[in-house]
């Protein structure tokens, strides 16, 4: 089967990027046909501002991959903005793609409404709204054929033109300073690129005719999206896309060191390329069970980050089993735990860190690596692009 | 002053698109620096379902530009498609670009509701819903800065809003019968690429740096936004794109036969493929001065198509005087005068078509002339790009 998925370059790698994502990746690569790539553009939907660190941070991701164990023998690792085709391919899906998809795609609106934190203010529009819309539906000199449907239809969107109003100063402007975001903010980020995100990302699977894409949850909405643009295609211009499947990658989640999900931006995360004292105190200073205050308090091990860690660090079964009861039992205080754990969180990491070292010293040979990649990459992607251009009379 | 201007590829040529486009770009590639592209991929905008004819389309055009004289030695004539280039800047300036201003793109919102015939659907509800906003207003639990501004907001918004609800089935569907659209068909209209076609033209202009671009009045909000599009770019990532200038080209209305916008569409169109039978039989059933029915009654000839070719193609100024006098005059009936005008006609089309034949015998070196345009062109994009790529750190 072959199978494509891609990262954005945000900066190095963490645990749970190699426990949530690459680990998976690693394990495919060894039975599957596949492609890894660099979302150098997908970067710009979201931070087109900040470029700065853009080069930065693709080198850095380059390094990780490598040094966690992604094989350019086994897989084709390339830069997405170094195959040209999936523009081209992201130009013309866009002429058969209705804006109302993109718009009625519900991780369109959440991440619109997440980086402008400005969900709350919605909510409260259509709370203060349902009374006054019905009266207005009732003034209207139309027959309304779906009342219910009709009211839900004005609330959503009257709760953005309220939201939009507030913004261009039309209302009172108190409920702007709770949420602390600005105009300007609002209207820059929800740009054609960023709305466009799901055509773009539909390209970049379809150029390769790829059948698996291997995603988290929250990207399920994404594959469905490009499932039904291949079928568009398809019923356009003749048989051309297969629907690719998602491939719902079962990872244990791994928690930061403050028991949240982890981000670089909680600051709660573990890098490959953290030295051994940093690792250390991390994890000393570890969230565990906040009811168990001395060592001889029972602990709650399925609710601690540390006991997490075990689970999925720890490759002595036995113990980790032991350190479960006697934690339950108030036999085992905190800081032994973490003292156990620390090594196997050394030995995942050190390893990494040191390829890390030595790859990243080279970096002339890395390039290389990413760039035959991409020849590769560009050699199927014409080859699609060649179909895609026949079939739509446009070669 | 380097100038660009492109255009679709809808069909042959016509006197319109002669006397209103073409004669212009020909007089300017005498003195300035010019590049005239096909635009192949902005047909799909709007006819993404009807590519059949496509390639016959651009073939045509080709033909047409060289038969009329626009010459590969003193312009850059290229097809769009041809240059890659054009479809990573348009992904690139698609990032920075704000929705809201392709959404209140006026000629974005015309087009959308000309195609699909509902402008009057919009207007009626507009009319049918001030007072009940006023009424909605009043009701809201917010103050309201600006009452007649967030009037305007809300009504524009709820206009859009009530059309959707109308396809939607929300409401009574009476109103559909009238203007005769279908759901799908409003949805399927309004894609990515048709909102997008603002920042498409943003990149074939840029990406050449041009100065000028000669245009039709409608398209001057297009290039205001190619102007803030390139601004914007230069704020973000430094100096880069000169803005480009609009150059309004004040070109003689030539009506269609029938006096109205001359439009293949209308059928009231005269190619350039015309033979002269067809020719004489389109001019003598022109339109002329309905209130001048007999020979001998008084014309009006200001208001009379026939009378407007005479002044556009007939080169004896004293006999176009003399017909106008004559015609105010009733001593001159329609016929004899579309009898003086069919020789001026032919001699403006008669030479035309006959390059047309023996130009489109050769399709292969069309061909050429066109691949080594585009070659040309490639190679300044490439520039660009290159200078754009360093500048966002995306290389």
């Amino acid at each position: 089967m072959r199978i494509i998925s891609g990262m954005r370059p945000t900066g190095k790698l963490h645990l749970g990027h190699y426990y949530g994502v690459i680990k998976s990746w690693i394990e495919l690569q060894e039975k599957e046909e596949t492609f890894f790539f660099i979302a150098d553009w997908h970067a710009l939907t979201t931070s087109y501002k900040d470029v700065n660190e853009l080069e930065k941070n693709i080198k850095e991701l380059m390094v990780d991959w490598l040094s966690l164990g992604l094989d350019p023998k086994k897989s084709v690792l390339f830069r997405q903005s170094h195959v040209k085709q999936h523009a081209e391919l992201y130009l013309l899906l866009g002429m058969i793609t209705p804006k109302s998809w993109l718009e009625w795609n519900p991780t369109y609106k959440d991440m619109k409404y997440n980086l402008l934190k400005i969900q709350d203010l919605e909510i409260q529009f259509r709370g203060g709204i349902r009374d006054a819309v019905r009266q207005f539906i009732n003034m209207l000199p139309y027959k309304v054929e779906d009342f219910e449907g009709f009211e839900e239809h004005l609330m959503d969107s009257l709760a953005e033109n309220l939201v939009e109003a507030l913004f261009n100063g039309l209302i009172e402007k108190e409920m702007l300073q709770k949420i602390n975001v600005s105009k300007r903010e609002f209207y820059e980020t929800d740009t054609y690129g960023f709305l466009g995100y799901p055509v773009l990302q539909s390209a970049d699977i379809l150029i390769y005719k790829a059948e698996g894409v291997p995603v988290g949850e929250d990207q399920l909405p994404h594959i469905e999206m490009t499932r039904e643009i291949a079928r568009r295609f398809n019923h356009l211009y003749g048989n051309t896309f297969p629907e690719p499947k998602a491939l719902l990658t079962e990872t244990p989640k791994i928690p930061g060191t403050d028991g949240r999900k982890m981000s670089k931006s909680y600051g709660n995360a573990i890098f490959f390329s953290d030295e051994n004292k940093e690792i250390e105190e991390k994890i000393l200073k570890m969230f565990t069970d906040p009811q168990k205050l001395r060592k001889n308090d029972p602990g709650r091990p399925d609710i601690c980050a540390v006991f997490t860690y075990h689970k999925i660090m720890n490759p002595n079964k036995d113990e980790v089993e032991e350190i479960y009861r006697d934690c339950k039992e108030g036999k085992l205080g905190c800081v032994e735990c973490k003292r156990k754990l620390l090594p196997h969180v050394i030995s995942v990491i050190e390893p990494v860190r040191e390829r890390r070292k030595t790859i990243a010293k080279d970096i002339g040979t890395i390039h290389d690596v990413f760039e035959e990649g991409s020849k590769k990459a560009r050699e199927i992607a014409e080859r699609t692009m060649e179909e895609v251009r026949e079939k739509m009379h446009i070669k």
